[in-house]
């Protein structure tokens, strides 16, 4: 069955796993001093533009948030996210498991406001109480959102300004970031984001790799990081299963030549699902598409193509998302095609 | 200057006081071993009709809230609150520092109802995201509310139902207990609250004791729970503080008697604030009255009597709370309409 | 029965009581904030001779250690202590519930050196896996010790040299501070800890008050430190019952003047017990005496005397502690001499 | 250089990769659904003979440590080990990070006895201040140990019915368990420890995989495990990773027969040291081997050789760890022969 179900539904991408192959038996250094970890953090600090970022590999996303959150705020403080956020929503409480608590801002289309931000922060100190309240300690964007959505340039500026003026860190999850650079309907790029945020990541595990996320830390990271790792449980032994496969991505371009093969998916796709007719519930400008069908229809649906369900819009329509992913091709695309010209 | 800024600016009741003036150089066993706290949990026992409930000592609110929900939740539970729920807002992040997240639902009057919680009880287990996401292991409700606001005696037995339903715990923060039970419009007892609850506490600070706040489980506490509260930093060493206190307020009904003072004084208190033409905001049942206030109205009148801050209504106009206590007397009320009577 | 069975087993000291009576209606804001909590703080630092230092209130001591040694350490940092430091055996775990490793070193009659925490400090980070252990954050002492000793003004120098050489704060936990500056045999004043510690705390339990121990931080407090108290459970609402209990006790040098009360009631208690011919398991400077009894003799003896079960010591004979404390009189001493006269 | 500094210096076994190829384009659930990890779990199953287990696959073992002890443990509870054990040593506080105490005893060549911990446990329970003590709530044993050592059948079976007279898990870490199992001097099968243990996990990262830990709950995991390791950061998106390697590893004794040619390569390696001269500070029955250098002598060697700096024994004396792996071959242990056969 031709599946659109999520975007780490496959293993890795081929010369990501070639290079696995090939350098498998050298004997190397552990817990990332080994020459690949070097090497891809050198690749990755060029393309940032970021010379005297220090840069970690992590082995997945909700631990990265989690290890990065835990290692910018004092005891006291929270996070301040869009309520859709990933951290909010599905981390099953892995930030609070830190001590910090999440505090939320209504989101629109998964994306808060430099405005919106300001207000709040704003509002936060002058409350006669706010010592009792949990202080806002660092804002965490993701780009794309859960929703697939972007900020642009001038909303990242506009962000990271506010959290300079408060002095507090921006962080951005970049679980899907290749696909948020690669989009036709961006200005954003790697370097801008190593200028506007404090820390990001750079995520492996839906781009092309096994597992993995690169946690760039444009300012330098938190004293003792390495400790502070493996204090979490996210210091991996063979740190090398991480660096070979970053040091490959960030090799010829192969992150972004991936990415953009998963956005020109995606592109199709929105053909093909305006063509059928379904309405969009939120089409995207990355790799997750969202569309709202109705629940029988979404019954028949299923048994041709693997989609995912996102939420009930009401009792009789429900939101699904269609993902494309580095391992979508031209063939699954034209094969859901031919499915949806059946449905009459 | 008169005051109604809240309802813990002064010491103890006087019978309190006395108390423990009385039995200050009886050499007691430490840890709460004594003898006035096992007379006082047995007073307390009694008054909840529940001969079975375990009862234990604590000395401040937020502590409380903290450990009995860290006492009742698995790692991976979140508490489900009103978004107004103390422990959501004004505790610094108390819970979450004990690694929970906090569940809030949108609040009516500072309560949730039942159909609003077995909505999302429903909702989350039918998720089929669930086990990604903070799962609700238990309910706190305030009574009275951070608006002074009651649940009645059939909402209470409706929630309660609902918990049961889900095998979670219903737990019932009581810091201003007395002033609910006392109030003219409740048909809510203390026997009842033991029966709909499995744990709920029963303020003293707030309510004619230096510090301190009982704790009751109703159908036995968790297992190993004072070596809990030692880890918590939450056992005191001094226990008599707290056994006589709670020995002297549950003896010849003085917590009721207490408790009604402030109710008629927060009778008397509404009557005059109506009688000065301010608009209610909220007007409660209980000792806390919330006014509208026009801001330049507000400063004028802060140079006379003390009231609470509570939120900007807009930009010219404020809520402010009035509260009585057990230590308001008819003198500051009447000393209050004076005030107000000048304001032309 | 007469007891030396600890020494918190009574009250508050008659002044403390009286003032606390005294100032009970008066209307004061909460939280700490009050003019009692202002004036004992002055107080302190001027004891202290440490005008700049911040001086916090808590409740008691477990909770006070949670908090202090959780304010300073970052994550992956442990403390280190004699393996006979409260916090290693008698607090349930508080500190590692922060998430913080206790570290401890052999103890010498409940105290370390200088030459053991340099020598393990370098062998720390001399060690090529320190990145994978819990790194030595600070260091903790307590004065008099769990044993009753003290660190002599020398000794509390080099150990206060070794933190600084390492940059690590050094913290010391004055439970009984009064009985250890009250002490025959000590060189140590409150001014010299003040120069030689960043934090310590003056114990109120055990010498004098219902509850509460004075943090002094001598070169500021870590940022945001009520708000941190608060998240720990450990801000009190009516910070009074701190400020006035404090107040009074360095008012006119009653927490000195008590604590020699409880001095020369010790060195008397040394020659009873001698006088009785049982051999001293530890003949302690300050109010804590360890004397070793056959263990029949110990069941005869505390039918008739209250004191505390230390320790087996082999399977015939038993260590076991009489504590004086400020509310210790001579009628108690000589009733014991009494006693001990019964035995043959 | 020819390297005998650790177990886990070189990739996955050739078998191990070659099926990560060949299934990397099917597309698989996530988190752990897919049909491999099923199948690798029914084959541990088979080989634990132990039908009703539940098995998880973790990625590391710092993390799988913390997961499975914060997993079983009451916050106030904390986990009895050799003070040699991995979780007390090197893992950087990260029990301690999910709230708990390790509760060390003296080891004897890496290992704890029955004898030593019943007495423990019933001292402990004996102490009358045991509420305001950590109490041991499981059992951690490493096997092999940290010194390579093996725990007999009889011994395993003596301490696994102390942890059932006390009603507290027993939870074995088999880091390297493939080795000890391979060992010639072992009387301990896979089904004795599943019968013993509560929980254990058998190694993947240092025998033959990327990485990985398979978990095996020997009487069923605690409730709600999945959300525990997703709260935890453990939960891997691409399960397959792991599911596929240990469905390798236990197909055809491959995980047997890769430990036994490390083994092999041990036992010359032992026999190269011997006739080389130098003392053994721990002859092991498994891949690692500790030997007392000199230190010009260490110097002179780490030149020709890789190997393992363990403690210095005095001022001129180091232990250092060989350890050969599933990698090891006989060229590696013949020209450590040669070179060694050079040093005069």
């Amino acid at each position: 069955m031709v599946s659109f179900v999520n975007d780490y539904s496959q293993g890795a991408h081929e010369e990501v796993l070639r290079r696995l192959v090939e350098t498998n038996l050298e004997p190397l250094p552990g817990y990332g001093a080994d020459q690949y970890c070097e090497s891809a953090k050198e690749k990755i600090r060029r393309a940032c533009q970021c010379p005297a970022a220090d840069v970690f590999f992590l082995v997945g996303g909700t631990q990265t948030n989690a290890v990065v959150i835990d290692g910018y705020l004092r005891s006291f403080e929270g996070v301040v996210t869009a309520d859709t956020g990933h951290i909010s929503v599905h981390e099953a409480g892995a930030i609070e498991f830190t001590g910090h608590k999440v505090l939320t801002l209504p989101h629109h289309a998964g994306k808060i406001s430099a405005e919106q931000l300001r207000a709040y922060l704003q509002s936060f100190w002058q409350d006669g109480n706010h010592e009792h309240m949990v202080s806002p300690g660092m804002v965490y964007l993701s780009h794309p959102t859960e929703y697939g959505t972007l900020y642009s340039k001038d909303e990242l500026i506009a962000i990271s300004a506010v959290c300079r003026e408060r002095r507090i860190p921006l962080y951005l999850d970049g679980a899907r970031l290749g696909y948020g650079l690669a989009s036709r309907e961006t200005d954003v790029t790697l370097p801008l984001i190593a200028q506007c945020c404090d820390a990001f990541y750079i995520g492996g595990t839906k781009i092309g790799a096994l597992c993995g996320e690169a946690v760039v830390f444009t300012k330098g990271a938190p004293g003792g990081f390495v400790s502070f790792m493996k204090q979490h449980g996210a210091l991996l032994a063979k740190g090398r299963l991480l660096g070979i496969q970053f040091d490959t991505l960030f090799t010829d371009r192969l992150y972004w030549r991936i990415s953009e093969q998963a956005i020109q998916m995606a592109e199709l796709l929105k053909q093909v699902l305006e063509e059928a007719g379904y309405p969009f519930y939120l089409k995207s400008p990355t790799n997750q598409q969202f569309i709202i069908l109705e629940n029988r229809e979404m019954e028949r649906l299923s048994r041709k193509v693997a989609f995912g369900f996102w939420e009930a819009l009401d009792e009789n329509h429900t939101v699904v998302r269609f993902a494309t992913s580095w391992a979508t091709c031209r063939e699954d695309v034209e094969e859901l095609r031919r499915i949806l010209a059946e449905k009459e």
